[in-house]
């Protein structure tokens, strides 16, 4: 094979859909890319070919879409790459996350065993199923009252998206499926046990969605305190550890037919969207902050020292990069909330205009938005539409507008929106620094990046330069790199992210004086973070006393 | 003239039309009725065919639309009625308050003299403009620190809707202006000036929105202490008042000829919408509170006692009826919330499907909330998008929604809002009781009644029957109801109404499972409400910080 044609494979497999590119390994250069759209989506209402109706805030997943991502995605990306398998040395893979699920001990999803598919355990729990708040809140309680000692890797509270309080979740509410998992497995890992034939388990899901800290996963007789008949869990997780960018095998004759690669073709380790896109960014040095922007945002950032930032999701061993801490932080809703307002909120006038304008509805709205003055709408929101990962990792909070008037335009309450995220970015930097982790340069990747009045607002708020992904694919793209390195194209990582990935540098200046408008803005979303997040003396508990009552009534 | 035969008229000036209806003495019967809507309507943006725009808060209105109601809509409903002139024994009339307007001595609006239409202040302020609060702030602080008698009378605060704040903002803004101004006057009594050829001057607005008690407007030296050039106000307002029923003269040539009605025709004093709405349910009785529901509420209730009620409007001896205190409370916005909600907020599919079901989309929405159980929707509003006239009287307040999820749609937020202003009323409701002002009976009038669910709504919240006015045009038959007390038809309101007005007692009634969960989310509103108002110790002032923002930037 000549280098020079070298390629690698990324496939990125999202909330909506999965993602396939085909990269040329010399320099990062895409020559082909292919999406599938899952057929089934998010499972949010009623389970596929099904009359059982799902709880609130429950939101699953099926196993076979994601292997429709390697049968379709794959081979038409080579397509359109015109790359021969013979030029591919690997192949990396990426996956939203904590989304886990229930196997055999050979890995077939309980979903596909005969006589469970109308049973909701059965099913992937997607990163954004928010039913275990109780379990998790357990977690905690029990956590800190014996004073873990790794509970403070994750800013002191474990997010009932993750693994344990999922698993606890399933153990209360069917424990009779709760028996028969044999494994309990990310995404990231199943999908790789697909291509391999063989199962392999990644040091990042496992450090930041699995609690595994200092080499091993919580004690038994912490277990045992959440729950007697949770004892043995970790059972269910427990298997070596591979480091991100190594060797997970190689593709089987059954995945190599599903992608058109070739039997044996070197395939990496699981990985998650977030982290790999800090490769495609080029942006894996200690203090370089990357923000993946989408429906949620994910901030991922390594650093020589471990430290406890209030409210991280994870501080975790080589959780991005070998050698260092990798940090982890999030906002659990970004632009989910702009496309539920979009969806929810918009009259048609509005969507009428944008279709005579040739504009999304988004477009549009951010057009009228970034018109105007900062301040002029008089409103400000807090962004917890869909729980509140960092700082305060309560997803039982929800969002809360104030100041709207019978004058308050759809455009007033969308930038309001946008500016709320901002502030959530802004309350998660402020954490970090305060908590003597610098925070060197801010990058943006995502898919938000194309709303340049929303990455210029980020600047005002912020008060300092946005840097941006160069990469159209960040994650496909970074899982290609890590497919590079496993292939043993480059030594590690870093070298292979600055050779492939690509970021523009300050490409957003901040402006003083609306930076200054902002700063009284955000004073006041401070003033009603603390107060609705009860962090604060005298705040108040009604978003949980709400979520209590509409659970009560639900049932 | 036949006594059977008798009729008389009631005319309804609104926030959008006039309405006139031609009604029988002897038992109140509506036999015809028209509208009129201003050309002009509510003029909020520019100045009619003038480049002048403006300001946030701004409301005005023109007078020559009010004229136009007389010259049309009269006519029109005699026409409609069938009813000769001579069977016409009096006119009475109501109107939104406080509208009030600047005149020369001749009762000529200053916006009709030649130079002066293209000065804002110049227009009459509709009761909704609210860019007088800096002027009403300084009006309650110095009257506090005066300890002025007549403060207690008005919950502790005088509105800036009023007829001193308006003024005041008149001085301080356009001076020359408030020099020509001869008569700063009600519109309630400048449209009987347009009737009767005279000036008059009724107890009701002297009372509720001029600051007259025990006899008297506030001493020259408050005033001087308020500002100098303001020492002399009351001038401008000194005229003998007249009692509700009684006449304020004959009918002019003029007023005749654009009526339709005969010249000398009795007219009534002028009153206000809701007061004489009372007379309309018949419910001027002591305990019979009457919301008039409509794009704001107003709550009028007559009591043999006077007392100090948090946040009332204003409690004025003979502000309803002879011989007993009138108590006035009010809600700033509510059909005009759910109407902006409409109108700005819900997606084309539901507009869509509400024009294929041939519903409103008011309907549509209400079909779609009331098949929840409360609590389900997880929200709590407050109902401030138009200020808070009881019990905080702050119009620099505004609205705060909280719980908001993407799993949020537009019936939720639409039931959250009913049931925010239904928190309102209870809020009110309860300031009576807890002042030893007790309420026996709730009765609803005013456009709202047509949505079943929202009576529902306030029965359960209320946790007490509603009664329902038995009249559609409320106002109109009020005003009716007083020209034939004027006209000495009845010897007293009490007895007129009796006859002439009519309403079903407890129409709704409270369910109790439903109260029972509307008392949780009370209580949240109960703690928004003391929390976002700056009521309770460690209260918040974010919405007045926002809108200082909002009005720095605006200018």
């Amino acid at each position: 094979m000549n280098v020079n044609r070298a390629c690698v494979v990324g496939v990125d497999f999202g909330t909506l859909s999965g993602r396939a590119v085909v990269v040329r390994v010399a320099d990062g250069r895409q020559l082909g890319t292919a999406v599938h759209a899952y057929s089934h989506g998010v499972i949010e209402d009623r389970l596929p070919g099904s009359e059982v109706r799902l709880g609130p805030s429950w939101a699953l997943q099926s196993p076979s879409d994601w292997v429709d991502v390697l049968r379709n995605a794959v081979p038409e990306a080579l397509a359109a790459a015109g790359v021969s398998p013979g030029d591919v040395i690997g192949i990396g893979t990426d996956f939203t996350a904590c989304t886990v699920l229930p196997t055999l001990a050979d890995g077939t999803p309980l979903c596909d065993v005969d006589g469970l598919a109308d049973r909701p355990h059965a099913w992937p729990k997607l990163w954004k199923h928010h039913a275990a708040q109780a379990q998790a809140d357990r977690i905690n309680a029990v956590a800190a009252e014996r004073n873990e000692a790794w509970l403070p890797r994750y800013g002191g509270k474990i997010s009932s998206e993750w693994e344990f309080a999922k698993a606890l979740q399933l153990l209360e509410e069917d424990p009779e499926l709760y028996e028969r998992t044999e494994r309990w497995i990310e995404a990231a890992d199943w999908i790789i046990w697909q291509l391999t034939g063989q199962e392999s388990r990644n040091v990042c899901t496992a450090g930041y969605k699995g609690i595994h800290q200092d080499g091993q996963y919580p004690s038994r007789d912490y277990l045992a305190a959440l729950h007697p008949g949770f004892v043995d869990f970790t059972a269910k997780l427990e298997h070596p550890l591979s480091g991100l960018g190594a060797v997970a095998g190689g593709l089987t004759a059954q995945a190599a037919a599903w992608t058109g690669l070739a039997e044996g073709t070197t395939v990496a380790v699981g990985n998650v969207d977030a982290h790999v896109t800090a490769a495609a960014a080029d942006a894996v040095r200690p203090g370089q902050l990357v923000a993946i922007m989408g429906t949620s945002t994910c901030h991922v950032m390594s650093s020589e020292q471990p430290a406890n930032v209030p409210g991280m999701c994870g501080v975790v061993w080589e959780g991005i990069v070998p050698g260092l801490w990798g940090y982890e932080a999030g906002q659990s809703g970004v632009g989910d909330i702009f496309g539920w307002f979009v969806d929810s909120a918009v009259p048609p006038a509005y969507v009428a205009e944008a279709e005579r304008r040739g504009q999304t509805v988004h477009e549009y709205l951010t057009t009228l938005a970034e018109a105007q003055p900062v301040g002029r709408h008089g409103l400000v929101a807090l962004d917890w539409h869909n729980g509140n990962r960092s700082v305060l990792v309560d997803h039982d909070l929800s969002g809360v507008i104030v100041g709207q008037t019978l004058a308050t335009r759809p455009e007033d309450t969308y930038r309001a929106l946008i500016e709320a995220t901002a502030f959530g970015t802004r309350t998660i930097v402020e954490a970090f620094e305060s908590s003597g982790v610098p925070v060197g340069e801010f990058v943006a990747a995502g898919g938000l990046l194309k709303n340049k009045f929303l990455l210029q607002t980020y600047a005002d708020v912020l008060r300092r330069p946005i840097s941006v992904i160069g990469a159209d694919q960040g994650p496909a793209l970074g899982s290609a790199i890590h497919a590079a390195v496993a292939a043993k194209a480059y030594p590690d990582i870093t070298t292979a992210a600055a050779a492939m990935g690509h970021r523009t540098e300050a490409a957003y200046l901040p402006d003083a004086d609306r930076a200054d408008r902002y700063d009284q803005l955000f004073a006041i979303y401070h003033e009603l973070h603390d107060h609705f997040g009860a962090q604060a003396p005298g705040s108040t508990d009604v978003l949980h006393r709400l979520r209590t009552i509409r659970n009560e009534v639900a049932r």
